[in-house]
């Protein structure tokens, strides 16, 4: 049995709760200064708001006031902040975890540096904390799973990733229920790679359903010859784009066309590019989903900057990335949806 | 303007008339000794009876016993049977098609040999001609495509092989529209084995389905963690087997991924995988479907029976396909569904 803190009781945070507390773990559940409602309704209710399932009898809920009490003892850290959370994460809350604690982070995404390398969260936090003088057991997760489903006890395949592989092991023991099961890999760089990068190409299937929409009514059916089409295609750039990150490997594109493959059906990404592609501006698309997190749109910016940037020095051919290119069009630049079918085509001779 | 003679009118070959004929071709759709009340039916009211859309205007229509009149001065021949109609259209078709008339086609399969080799239908026909001195330019069609959404012009992308650039550019420009996006590629191998292996996954992908509804009723919404699960472990399947065939090439693994994709939407194999996983036995679930063609058994069970013969050989090792071998064990030898996630996962230190 481990004692398991789990910081930021979003919905991602707060389902790792289940398998960790059903396998008898201690879970101690603390939410950020965010969180602050969302707390109080666990502690009234044993369930989270946007849950339609109760958590396991005797997970503990804490505020924020109180995260040193915590962590403290914790086996590990689970970080459960949104990509907008990374900075803060890493200033106010990594300096308060002792430095044998491991910390494995839920949070999805992929920073652009100026020279137009592209680095996971870890590695961010990482060189963050060198700045302080500070280390820490850096660990992260990927793959295909909605939280809600998680909850759901629907079966579901993960990837845990970190330099340590004993401590990915001690994690993943703790963690892993005849639901949930873990894949566990040193490539950090890789499976972050590929989970960020689903979320831009999701957005561009999503498009089509939008498409769709526009041409033929709101109501009409879904249609799956061009949702594949830009699923293929989605396949091809992620696989090219994990070769830049050199991170060219199969369990690396499988992560990523897993995770693809729910984000499509999941929520808000497929929202707002359904919106897009039924033809609102970038703007309108926006106001219809006010107050609404959007990690696919800023990741799909920062990719589509390290590659103009990577490109401009040669070091990349941005055409072989038109899908990702007319995403960001789309989106920075205001662009009308006008998916480049032709150039998904390939001459092979 | 080409003419162009389509033989087999199924729903895939009665789809290619759409953009073969609103291009301006001559197209001429010849059914088989199957296809009689197809073809009358055509005739009556231009559409075919399982189509929501008419026909483009001009199309002309051929019983089977007018097929040498359909073929005369044909530029290229289109193939339009089923996996089942193969023998049959290399023994009593092909004969009557001039040597220098390209024939594409549009089924789907391989074919195992004892060896344990899986060999694409062009090249099963290649071999069934020469046996008798016989010699054609063949080709074939993969791809996420559906008739029906092709027939609907949803935004469509295949890939086109053969041995002759030349060919696959001709038969491309009198196909191609602006729905219908054509690669091509001289990979008859990898092009064919991509989109016969999505079959035996998309199956898989259902089995999750079927799983989920006896679970939680038939009624219940879907799931899509234990979807995308399977998903990324049949992409990880499709890829290596590919490396099998010959053929590990990413713009292969891309098409038999977004066919996968369109396939776990589309009809039939959705249906047993679906009905399968639900509890059913094979028998139970093949009598619900009387009468249904089920490429994607055949193409399983084939597979499985190669992988087999090459495992007992000591070339491949069928750890690596562990989905691939439930299934095979589901519908060959009547396995309950238990789909063994855990093998999914991996460890790469």
């Amino acid at each position: 049995m481990k004692t398991i803190t789990i910081i930021g009781s979003g919905q991602m945070g707060s389902a790792l709760a289940f398998p960790a507390r059903e396998n008898g773990n201690e879970v101690r559940l603390v939410g950020t200064h965010l969180d602050r409602e969302i707390i109080e309704a666990c502690r009234a209710t044993n369930r989270h708001p946007k849950f339609e399932y109760d958590f396991p009898e005797g997970v503990s809920f804490y505020q924020f006031e109180d995260v040193d009490e915590a962590i403290k003892g914790a086996d590990f850290i689970i970080c459960g902040v949104s990509s907008f959370g990374v900075e803060w994460f890493g200033s106010e809350v990594m300096p308060r975890i002792p430095e044998e604690t491991p910390i494995i982070s839920v949070t999805k995404g992929l920073q652009n540096l100026p020279d137009g390398s592209l680095i996971p969260y870890p590695e961010v936090w990482r060189r963050m904390l060198a700045e302080h003088g500070l280390k820490r057991n850096l660990n992260a997760i990927g793959g295909p799973c909605t939280s809600y489903e998680l909850v759901f006890h629907d079966q579901t395949e993960v990837s845990y990733c970190g330099e340590d592989m004993d401590t990915l092991r001690m994690i993943r023991s703790a963690m892993a229920t005849d639901y949930y099961h873990i894949s566990l890999t040193r490539d950090v760089m890789g499976v972050e790679s590929a989970v960020a990068l689903k979320n831009a190409y999701a957005l561009g299937v999503a498009l089509t359903v939008g498409l769709n929409q526009k041409a033929h009514g709101i109501d009409s059916k879904l249609h799956y010859n061009s949702q594949a089409a830009v699923f293929g295609q989605a396949t091809r750039e992620m696989a090219k784009s994990l070769a830049i990150q050199g991170a060219d490997d199969l369990n690396n594109l499988c992560v990523g066309v897993g995770d693809l493959y729910v984000t499509v059906y999941g929520g808000r990404t497929r929202l707002i590019g359904t919106l897009l592609g039924r033809g609102l501006s970038i703007d309108e698309a926006l106001a219809q989903l006010q107050g609404v997190t959007l990690e696919s749109l800023v990741v799909s910016k920062r990719v589509a900057e390290a590659f103009r940037v990577k490109a401009s020095k040669g070091e990349i051919d941005l055409a072989d990335f038109p899908l990702l290119c007319h995403i960001d069009d789309i989106i920075s630049n205001g662009a009308p949806v006008d998916i480049p079918w032709e150039k998904f085509t390939y001459v092979d001779e």
